[in-house]
């Protein structure tokens, strides 16, 4: 398996300020890596509201049901994540490793289970040995500290090529607050690996309803509309924290608050960047794709259509060959299901039209499109031609890595 | 791109006897292959009845939208197919091109173009010159001959590796009767290529409705249980002619006659032996992979899962790697969106049970498992637990070959 950093990642890496009433610390405690650190302990102030927003399978990991259940409480103090087992699939033995865990975290940080978030990213099906977390947690809440948010990154990522981090400053009333993102997935991802984990903080005032209307509507466009292979994981997890330590800004407890306008786009654009930064870390992933979708009878039609051209092999392994293979768009749009009139189609590749009206478009010119077809960051964008929906849509390529990568690996 | 034939090919090509009132001939009209055969001309005798099912795209090809509108005459007695060029997404031009190819059919065959059918594999979006097929089908209609099924299968390949034929030979009242059928389709198919294609002929005396009945009935859990990469075709088109040569035969008007039951059986058989046939020339497949589901809350949850399983690139690079790799299994039990309960869960392969109740079995041998990965067949089976629902679908591994056939076309 190939360890190079994806040649998508982005030049350039942020660094993170600290935020107010949050500290971490990461330790290697050898769940299944070698020579890295695979535990992220993050403590949080008294008061720090949560929200979260976890996978839609119907096999979810124990981590997730654990948060599902601890998050009707609103508030956190501490967050354990791990790397290397997904405690998925595991049975009455990953109930007892989160509830053991929380226990651990819980002593560590002087609370109480139920203000303690766990997330867990690895292989599924082994039992998690939880006890490994003892002491661990205890030294790593001693030495917890405002900084080390890239480190904190790293301790997350399974097969990830580079950690993922995002950071944002915006007004809130007449205070400025900061707000720190990181994430970890590459696809539902290699040997055996399960995962997109995504945690959010920041040290405006926010109610934990306020938070978690933001999140809810912060990833329909941004983590909900980025696929790698179409497989949803068991784990997929995004927590978000708001600590409160701006004591300047105005406490929101209200969505439709309008002070709250600029934070939600600052805290939108957090969550875009991340979620753009995992698919460009997809695995094998030579070419980061975009595919738009406008003039479907709905948005849900538009999205709907948007999933099945990101997620057919046939157009992922054309754009892999760098070839505008519209007969193949034409084929991931009529197979949708949605309101579609193939004689209304039209299809443009990086702003250059291909197709329109149901047919080859007159002033197709063959070396103009292959010349673009080079470029890092291909476009997609498909009219329907019925009406007003649209939506958009982040992939990559389909390319050998992706199967050397999931296939190879007992070689 | 690989010219080798399938590893999962049949080991013997079943000879197929002549069908009373069938006559067939093939030609090399240069559509856009070189030296082989690319038209495939059928001739049926008078009162020959005519069934179809054709693919669910929105965005069909111009000739399943022609043989749509003929089907509703009911009487067959001309097909013309063509491979190298789909004749999709052609626009006007299209829809020309199919009214000139049943004209000259339909000279050639002293008929009218209403009793004409039309099929076309091939590249999408290229405008189909059916000039090319002036003199062509007239040459072919008087050549037209009983024999030579083995190179009709031939002649309507594309990148198949293997012509597709299965015949059947069944009891209809005191009668001895005669199916034979045809396929070709390897995915939705190498470069530009789109289609999987299917015809199935009979000397049996059924009525356009009872074929059309037998059809739909047999499409269920055979053509419509197969899946190579999940993208559907513009072009899925199966068409049934029965000519009522079979004199001796009782002539069958109403799908529920009890003496259809043999019949129906055999013509079932044909079905699944070319639809199995099409799993075992997917697109660089080095597995045939069976995915049986069952406990499920009915049929059409277990499909779902079913093909949710089928249809995983993840799940199909292991089984491409050669691991029996049960977390991805359970990951697309989980995304399928249907009733499952995790700790309810049992999945085996190839009759090893490897996980029950949430958690990997205990009794698991990975030795033994290892061993039985590197068949050439692999039979996922999963319990869901939760009712009597089950379904059963084939597909094949994704390997680095598919990339390369999907891929690599250009270089």
């Amino acid at each position: 398996m190939s360890t190079a950093v994806s040649p998508l990642a982005p030049a350039t890496v942020p660094a993170l300020p600290p935020i107010g009433g949050v500290r971490l610390a990461t330790a290697a405690a050898g769940i299944r890596y070698k020579n890295r650190t695979d535990v992220l302990l993050a403590l949080f102030d008294k008061g720090t509201a949560v929200a979260g927003v976890f996978t839609r399978s119907k096999c979810p990991s124990a981590a997730v049901d654990w948060c599902r259940a601890v998050l009707k409480g609103g508030e956190a103090r501490a967050l354990v994540v791990n790397s290397g087992n997904a405690n998925a699939f595991t049975g009455k033995t990953g109930k007892q490793a989160t509830t053991l865990t929380a226990a651990i975290a819980a002593r560590a940080a002087a609370t109480s289970p139920g203000k303690v978030f766990l997330a867990s990213t690895g292989v599924i099906g082994e039992p998690l040995d939880a006890t490994k977390f003892n002491g661990v947690l205890d030294d790593l809440a001693a030495r917890a500290a405002p900084d080390g948010w890239l480190d904190a990154a790293k301790a997350i990522m399974t097969t990830d090529t580079f950690p993922k981090v995002a950071t944002a400053t915006v007004k809130l009333g007449k205070a400025k607050v900061t707000i720190n993102g990181m994430a970890k997935g590459a696809g539902m991802i290699a040997p055996d690996m399960a995962t997109m984990l995504s945690f959010v903080f920041t040290d405006a005032p926010l109610s934990s309803a306020v938070l978690q209307s933001l999140l809810k509507a912060g990833v329909a466009d941004t983590f909900n509309a980025v696929t790698i292979d179409g497989d949803t994981s068991t784990s997929d997890t995004l927590l978000a924290f708001a600590t409160g330590a701006a004591k300047d800004a105005p406490r929101i407890t209200r969505a439709g608050d309008p002070r709250l306008k600029a934070f939600a786009k600052a805290f939108h654009g957090v969550l875009a960047d991340l979620a753009e930064q995992v698919a460009r870390d997809g695995e094998g992933a030579r070419k980061l794709v975009e595919v738009m979708v406008e003039g479907a009878t709905s948005d849900r039609s538009a999205r709907r259509i948007a999933l099945s051209i990101a997620n057919s092999p046939l157009v992922k392994t054309a754009i892999a060959g760098e070839d505008a293979n519209w007969g193949r768009v034409v084929m991931a749009v009529g197979k949708a299901g949605e309101p579609a009139d193939r004689d209304r189609l039209a299809i443009s590749f990086n702003g250059i039209r291909v197709a329109h009206r149901g047919a080859r478009d007159p002033s197709y010119d063959e070396a103009q499109v292959s010349a673009l077809m080079k470029q890092p960051k291909i476009t997609i964008k498909v009219g329907i031609g019925l009406g007003k929906g649209r939506d958009r849509v982040l992939t990559c390529d389909l390319t050998k890595e992706y199967v050397a990568i999931n296939g190879d690996y007992r070689s």
